[in-house]
């Protein structure tokens, strides 16, 4: 049996935000030491994962590990109508077909419940291979969705270059062109850590939907390095994390 | 001679508000104790009675009696050009074919004077009986239009059921289901009074629409017996009360 | 070569949201005294005059008269892009085929540059004669904007009476009839001075637009004469204006 209680609804309800852009249904592996989500966007292209530890929700206990198979616009609708700041507790049996969701008001005079429907998946589960990255970026991630949307107005490309003095955003289209450059500044607001400079070009519409986890998270982290995706995390406090991944463009890459 | 003199514009905003998602025309009749509206909306499936005494209005006259055939889509548009603080007086002749709406602001040096056209309706006015409701929930109105759309996402129909122990919502649908109980506080939220208990099913989106009535009255009463109409009674602070009658789905009802 | 400094990029973001609704595409003219822009709107009815006069820039350079095709929606883009408190530089060169914005914060460590393509425009420009106009009025640019609103609601056309004792504004249709009457008052807010009175009309949907410019300023004077264009007029704080001229209807202006 499962039974896990986030402390506020809502944390869950930007988890689920982050998600359900990307994903439309999806399988959240339950097992003693916490939960873990990973799947290829709609479309193939991206990957997103998700990592909770126990240790961050308010109780926790699974019995057995238990795969719930998700359909994130119906929780995303169930999620949403709880107060952010009501406590909500998950509960699933051990062999689940569907998923509990109690949220309590602190004036206890309220109690809602809803059964969600599980579903069947299949998924395959790739294995993300430990990478040392080129160059680390951290910077304010509500920066970074700005970026990222001001770059989609030129191009469906963005490139992203990062060498000691900054990291440069650029994008280049009909409209006229736009470069965006950071550089490490004294208030750390941004910190940059390069091994060898990189140049690659990505996405741009893919970036964007990245930014949809920007509520969870003040700061956002990006690693870069030759032939290997871009990854993208945003830390989830006393959670663990959302992570995305990317593989650049190729024919575009080696400027 | 009718003029009618209602201290802020918002209150008839908001009235107005109440109605137009329900009936499109209909006629508001004036007499000397006061202006009644009652009429089916537009699918003939539930029935909405507004009352207005003259002791909420700031001035009050009434000479004779008048029945004013009104589009509340146009009515909405005027009085949606007004500053919410401002005053409107409404005006008809004994034998009108126009409404003047004047607003004044408190600064004087604007005058707004609007002439609607009325039409000419046939209704009917359906007798309400009097009843003796089993089952009468008093309760915050914003607590009962957030549980009326969270039902909606489950299923087109929405089961009532009602105990001396509280008053439960239940959804079952496609997604999964969704239950909320709501019992009788020390702090006099909720007040519940039952002689006996009572479940009903109700279509899910005549409730919502009922709603729209929010913004007028902090509480909601909401009155249940055996095979007659759900009432739903926003109270006006002051002029009265606008009710919205609605009857239970028969297949369903007998829970 | 141009070179060109608003303090703020909101000022910028003002001038080109007053713009971009009435025309697409325009030439804007940069002298030794500062930026001029003059233009019929899309459908050739009312003309729109910006003047920027050298005073109002944080820094201004044109050693060359320059002419600058913009197209506006691509301009907005850019500028939407920017923080409202950065301040941005325009740039060009003497023959130029692109515009160069660069953003700056106050926090050095972010720089934004964005090229933009010019067009190649024809363009007459029209001489506007000196009018001794008949009545100017002088009123909260909010107020009219609100005015030119709700009457559209009403009709296409908007008829403007003056006279000594202030301004009307009506509007006459198949819902009704409005009528907004403004008078000179103590507090100042409007001021009316008049020579002649005079009854126009007007299109209803060019005035709508020209409240798009509402944002630049709190004050807007309109400006009336027999035979001859309305004059809107929002005078922009240090740096000039913003005109917009429409030709009454010919029909109904005889009133």
């Amino acid at each position: 049996m499962l039974e896990a209680r986030f402390g506020e609804t809502l944390l869950l309800k930007k988890i689920v935000d982050a998600l359900k852009e990307i994903i439309s249904q999806s399988t959240l592996d339950c097992t003693e030491t916490g939960m873990q989500l990973q799947s290829m966007d709609n479309s193939h292209v991206s990957l997103v994962a998700l990592s909770l530890q126990t240790e961050g929700f308010e109780k926790y206990r699974c019995d057995r590990n238990v795969s719930l198979g998700l359909d994130l616009k119906s929780l995303a609708k169930v999620v949403k109508s709880a107060s952010g700041d009501d406590a909500v507790t998950l509960t699933a049996a051990d062999k689940a077909d569907k998923l509990l969701l109690s949220f309590e008001s602190d004036n206890k005079s309220r109690t809602a419940d809803y059964e969600l429907k599980l579903l069947n998946l299949d998924q395959d589960h790739l294995g993300i291979p430990e990478t040392n990255y080129a160059c680390i970026v951290q910077m304010p991630s509500s920066e970074f969705a700005r970026i990222c949307r001001d770059m989609s107005m030129f191009s469906e490309s963005v490139v992203i270059s990062c060498t000691k003095q900054g990291i440069k955003f650029s994008a280049n289209g009909d409209m006229g062109s736009a470069n965006i450059k950071l550089s490490d500044t004294s208030k750390g607001d941004i910190t940059i850590d390069v091994d060898e400079p990189i140049t690659q070009s990505f996405a741009g519409r893919y970036l964007n939907t990245f930014t949809r986890a920007t509520p969870l998270s003040d700061r956002v982290k990006i690693c870069l390095a030759p032939d290997v995706p871009l990854l993208v995390e945003y830390p989830i406090e006393d959670y663990g994390y959302i992570r995305y991944y990317l593989a650049p463009k190729v024919d575009e890459a080696d400027a």
